[in-house]
């Protein structure tokens, strides 16, 4: 099998996310890209986790052409290969419809960050990109999908090192991060967010957002030069 | 075992329910349709899943008479027999009480179409059907409630080849498809779909619908002549 | 063993509350009777289920004193002796704090007959008893706990044959049934219909009633002598 | 292995935390006091609980110093060390995101007492301690952390023997107890009370608090030298 450990490892980080419960059928992919390569791998279209093989596994460039393999790539691996080509340091990509993330995505609304569980992964609210103009869906989708990302990434300053996830209005979550473990971490990180912002929300509707020194306090304990949390390694 | 492919095939669909959480106890039902035989197969009534075997399974005809089976059929056949009668591409039916599902139908809301896991299955609203007259009620009542789903569909200029499920009123869902698995696949996406649009609504009571153009694109990347999801097969 | 059988039954019936998700840690106890001895047997109080024998279950009379066993009984053991003594048809009695039942008993309200889910189990809103007065509390309050049962079904004038379950208000339901078998499946339509009436309610507060015709259809086909639902054993 | 009984006795109280449901990933802690020795075992920082083994306990002093173990310990070990410093008759403290515990947590709202599941462990409303001045965040946080705790008692004339769990405002819950076993056993009653009343406040906003009458009564059947609850030993 070419690729054989790119696929093996797309296919471990695909089959974590029914294990996590972010995902039914065929309501989700992750990818993993090969940077020395130019190529990324990616699960195939419509094919549920159960009967899903390492050997199904897509590999594709950054313009989203298969590179080698027999299925057809997921439908969402233009919005992919943007990301890949466009964000260099990141090495995994997940999209996910878990229920309380995709909840707020429909909703058309920002996470907003209430508490030390999203403080210790994010500073700031979770994006919530708008839905794109007819002009871009009726043109290239998938591909327009993964501008809509960057641009919202843009016009709101963010960093994708910092921000690893974003909702896209009307639809749905995807994450990143280093590796495609990383990014399944923060689907998984993300739904958890999402629902204990919901149940806050409806609790309170005049919950407040949690203060810029506690932000800062749990998010710099965990990342940057002068992290303390977890191995160090 | 007379009709035991058949049979077999129902038991199948009908054990998928509880294995993806849409039923406990005995609250629901999956049929399977032999075209040229001119049967179905449908649970038996009653009947708790974990104790089901394939031999339990009951023949009926397409005015609700058993053909064969020792068991008495699912107290909603005539309902089954009624859709597969008059709506002649169906191959399976199911009803279950899932939970969100069931809210929306004791509610007597049409589920609206907020994001694009609704669009990627359907480009409507769920349609909610309003109970019955008392006068059908009190009458033959699961052969009527068949008919309220179809004069439903009749009344709102809907497919049932491209809407596959419905909410009765007060009662709960029923969804349906080309094969048994398919119906039982979109008894799943209902209730993902119905979880999903309850806390996007309690979240934002005033959430907006989602956008032609968003419908349109998601509906017809997975159905018709131009779709580009899945494997083609 | 003395008793044997009926341990058995009643460690069985107990065994089902975890499995049905309907009690954690010991939140929770089942009962059954023997009209001929005279006895029933219930669960020990405080013995988390994880280590729960046969042999730890404790038999009492109809006075709710130890007639056999080495524990001591469930602290709710007068409330089920009164209801056994005074209510001659009934088997069996679970008592559970299952988690969205609870909640309508917190909020003192009685959950609305809202669908047919509910209406093939019973005709009524399932009743919320009010709290007890204070000095039924400070006195032989579990003894009082199953009288405030039996006034509140009189004062209302409700059959215990017809309405197996109650909510006690600020506290938590019991269930009962012809057998133990019967009041454990009670708890747990009784904890479905709850969270379909939540989730009913919060969608849509003015959610009306189910209308009499089809609540007469639905639990007249399941009941009585009309009955058509199931095997008719 | 030294400390071999306490790091395995930790270890157990950790692994119980994903089996209840209380954690996800890495976000939690169980500790363990030796009160004779003057040191506690508590998790390593970031391990997740799949991949723990007992020998990656960390033994710390009652100044969060490392006695001994090759593993850092959690980042929240200085609070640990607060709570067992000046909480004399504690042997364990558990620290979770549990969903429903948190999502009050971040609204910043005592969880009032609604119903007798409540009352049959402690007799206030749960306290919520505010988040910290701006001075203690950003000096010593985790150690600010276990005086906010002790501060918040010592305001509300509440007794840690008494009333064995705190929110941290904008953070999540602690659970503590005489064994780390009854602190485990505490997080988990926390995260039940915490649903139902979450699920009574938005069902019914204007919900009233039990009355004392009805949260002397439970709390004093299971505590104190009348307690007539459990086996009595």
């Amino acid at each position: 099998m070419s690729y054989q450990s790119l696929k093996e490892e797309c296919y471990e980080a695909n089959m974590l996310l029914p294990k996590l419960h972010l995902v039914v059928f065929t309501f989700g992919n992750a990818s993993v890209v090969d940077r020395e390569k130019g190529v990324f791998a990616i699960k195939p279209s419509g094919v549920p986790y159960e009967f899903l093989r390492p050997e199904d596994i897509v590999i594709c460039d950054f313009d989203a052409q298969v590179v080698e393999g027999t299925k057809r790539p997921s439908s969402d691996t233009k919005t992919h290969a943007v990301l890949f080509k466009n964000w260099e340091k990141i090495g995994g990509i997940v999209h996910t419809h878990s229920t309380y993330a995709t909840a707020w995505a429909q909703a058309q609304l920002d996470i907003p960050i209430l508490g030390t569980t999203h403080a210790d992964h994010l500073t700031t609210d979770i994006p919530c990109a708008p839905p794109m103009d007819d002009e871009m869906i009726k043109g290239n989708y998938e591909y327009e999908t993964g501008y809509q990302v960057l641009n919202e990434f843009e016009r709101r300053n963010l960093s994708y090192e910092e921000v690893e996830m974003v909702l896209l209005g009307n639809h749905a979550p995807f994450t990143w991060g280093k590796t495609a473990e990383k990014a399944v971490y923060n689907a998984g990180v993300l739904e958890a967010v999402a629902q204990m912002a919901y149940l806050s929300c409806t609790l309170r509707p005049d919950v407040p957002r949690l203060k810029q020194t506690l932000i800062d306090k749990h998010f710099f304990r965990k990342h940057g030069k002068d992290a303390y949390y977890g191995q160090g390694c």
